[in-house]
């Protein structure tokens, strides 16, 4: 395979990865979504904490954020740039995330996104996560109703 | 070269760019600071708006960060883990950031970091870069005295 088949087929499966997290989130399941997560990940996540350490607390996490909705996530991919070598990748993208909370709050922000790969056994797997919204300084706010 | 010489060389030489970064930023040196940047480093920042696209962005926000601190700025670097194949690198790390604003804001806070890199014409080049604070749901503000 040459260097550019093997390119173009590196970015091809890290689009089907984003992809798999898509049909996760929107169908809020968990197995599904974590099915991409290395052990070892390490996520920085929109909410507090810092940080998450590991495929358990990550678990944990998905499992409070499609929980705390109790309809449907909407779930909207844009901007996606993906970078992908032999064995280490990483992506960013923007997402919209729509959808009403069980304690009657509205969302509808927009968030970055940035994985880190690893193709493990033949796989990619996500080892590092970050996922976040910036905030305004005049008001220690995080920005919630920023636009692309 | 081995493969695995390869990679301890392509992981010291990312540590090489973290640290060309703790000096620039402690010394405030913009040129310095921007030496490692892509000419298309898509940037997702601290503070507010979403994303800065391009070399010129990143630059005109690092100059307003710098200039927002009348004397020195303190940036300490911990838990720093790199992955680095032949030609794509990331890393993610958290900071220590701390000084006094120009407004008379006090700074002191952790803010977590990663940093997407490709080797370009022999040298590493950040082409995406994410920074970011948690926010907190419950009040809807950045969480700003977090500790790892």
């Amino acid at each position: 395979m040459s260097a550019v088949t093997s390119k173009t087929t590196a970015e091809a499966e890290i689009r089907d990865l984003v992809n798999n997290r898509v049909e996760a989130v929107r169908a809020k399941n968990v197995k599904k979504l974590m099915s991409d997560h290395a052990p070892d990940i390490l996520l920085f996540d929109v909410l507090i904490p810092l940080q998450y350490s590991g495929v358990e607390e990550a678990r944990k996490r998905t499992e409070e954020w499609f929980s705390a909705y109790g309809g449907p996530i909407g779930y909207e991919v844009r901007d996606l740039n993906i970078t992908a070598g032999a064995d280490v990748a990483f992506c960013s993208f923007l997402y919209h995330v729509t959808g009403t909370m069980t304690n009657g709050t509205e969302v509808n922000m927009w968030v970055r996104t940035t994985l880190c790969c690893r193709k493990i056994d033949g796989r990619w797997l996500v080892t590092h996560e970050h996922n976040s919204v910036p905030f305004d300084a005049e008001t220690g706010k995080a920005g919630l109703d920023l636009k692309p």
